[in-house]
């Protein structure tokens, strides 16, 4: 099934669920008036939802509402637990620390990155990028995110995989121009990491078929700028640590609550003719083969699109399509 | 007025309301039934609570309910949106930096040092500090933490005082010896910040009369090793940044949501007679001293108990009292 956030003035929003097709929504207020209730008790609530979803196909439902880009989605979750972001695509981490002078860890391979980020407030797949200043350096990271339920401490990546609730996309925005800064205090990205956006839908793992295995996503993401394709990568294939993985590091020494949300990091290849998920690896790019990077950090009026389509051409998490502003 | 989060099976526990002698309390459930759902309307519920703790005090209310020791208390905010921590006092970033043999960073005193810590599980006053692994080195950390209502990105150190909602006192247990490899990294904290504990009790501003001023809270922070009085230090004298100014410095990138907690970083003084908030403090001192450090860190078995009371000698937020066992 797939579920989204409508915006009704509250603070979490009201719980939908949406049709097969996209285009007609219903009310899951029956079952949980929000999407963190539902993740609260979701033994009893994910079997309802995915019965309202059937019964929505079916044409069951007399109140359904109509679902277009008028439909004021929120981010699934508006504000949630606690958002966790990895790094799992090696060639983002070789890039990116490429282009900051800083050397990758020597645990690359072993040891995953991750930090924790901001979640009390996060932004809608159409909500503007507010840029105060544009030296600032705004990027974006095109990702894919999992909303997890309780995990206990010590929970291994063999045992994760049960815990992974909802899959959704995620532009992680950056501030390039001050992540140095931020990160020689040794403390982490903190300024550097202004709120994310999410996908309009947050959708099951059975949902995806057999494009979801071993904790990761085996599909294609599609970053435009300003609507020329700049990516095309799938999210699966250069994922070193896959989402059971990044559980088990996450869990090490703590529990977490349901509703936490957790990035698998920005999507990445090794191959240039797919792409970039990110302004930084592009502009470290072009240094290499150029001696400098020519594509500017994002400006006042640019706009970004990720999305992500299956097999059978579904948009399956909705289109993040973010415009970004002065502020 | 005072407010405490009584654990009732639920996630977010109900919410009640203190006497002035901290031994009864009466439930807000007519007001709100949770500190978030308090926090979220706060303009109208605040004078209500305050309305609710006078009537208490006054004998007014019928149903008040006895508070003591066997009470079952949680943290004022079981789970909370954000918990982010400074570290305000710079005699404890000097120190624990020669501890770990690395430098202070330039900015110490123009720059807070922020960083973001998990908030989905918080712990009460009286949970057991689960270590599962004796090397990790295990290590208190007491301190004083606000709660903020809705904070606007871009606001300064001089509007940041009316965001001010809730003063708690904290442990931010920390693995001291998982730090060095976690900050190589570069990423920040993240394992070696496993769930911090808070005081019972939560406070408006206003009930702290002329100790809290200027963004600091000016009563003796009083930190107990199973019963030994470890540290007995002034929580304002020697707060370089001010809540207000960390309220700015976390403010400039992104906003808040109301609930967010803001620590101010492990009360710390430069005169070792007063003593330590932390095990990390003490071991530098000795190593300086004796050439090594003879204290260990935190085992199983051992209590940490951190208080605060007033010049009328109330003990302001109740006590943190805490056991270590093996897990």
């Amino acid at each position: 099934m797939r579920l989204a956030t409508v915006r009704d003035g509250s603070r979490d929003g009201r719980l939908v669920v949406v049709s097969s097709d996209g285009r007609r929504m219903a009310s899951a207020a029956a079952i949980a008036s929000t999407l963190q209730s539902a993740l609260d008790d979701w033994e009893r609530t994910a079997p309802r939802l995915a019965a309202l979803a059937a019964d929505l196909d079916a044409g069951r439902i007399a109140g359904a509402e109509p679902l277009d880009e008028s439909t004021p989605l929120g981010p699934p979750l508006p504000r949630a637990y606690e958002w966790i972001d990895g790094s799992a695509y090696l060639s983002h981490v070789v890039l990116v620390r490429r282009a900051r002078g800083a050397e990758p860890p020597p645990t690359l391979r072993t040891d995953p990155l991750v930090y924790q980020g901001g979640s009390g407030v996060l932004l809608g797949p159409r909500d503007d990028i507010e840029l105060p200043d544009v030296a600032w350096g705004c990027d974006f990271e095109a990702e894919v995110a999992v909303i997890l339920g309780d995990v206990p401490r010590g929970t291994s990546a063999a045992a994760a995989e049960r815990y992974i609730r909802l899959v959704m996309l995620v532009n992680d925005v950056t501030l390039r121009n001050l992540v140095p800064d931020e990160l020689a205090k040794g403390f982490g990205f903190f300024q550097s990491k202004p709120a994310s956006a999410f996908s309009p839908f947050a959708v099951t793992p059975d949902e995806l078929g057999p494009a979801w295995r071993a904790g990761r996503l085996h599909l294609p993401l599609r970053t435009y700028l300003d609507d020329r394709l700049v990516g095309d990568i799938d999210a699966g294939a250069e994922m070193h640590f896959s989402f059971c993985d990044l559980i088990a590091h996450i869990a090490r020494t703590r529990s977490f609550t349901a509703g936490t949300i957790l990035g698998g990091g920005t999507v990445s290849t090794e191959d240039p003719a797919r792409g970039v998920s990110c302004l930084a690896e592009r502009r470290m790019r072009e240094q290499l083969r150029d001696g400098r990077p020519t594509t500017p950090f994002l400006q006042p009026g640019n706009r970004v699109r990720i999305e992500m389509f299956d097999d059978a051409g579904r948009n399956v998490f909705g289109s993040i399509d973010q415009k970004v502003v002065a502020a």
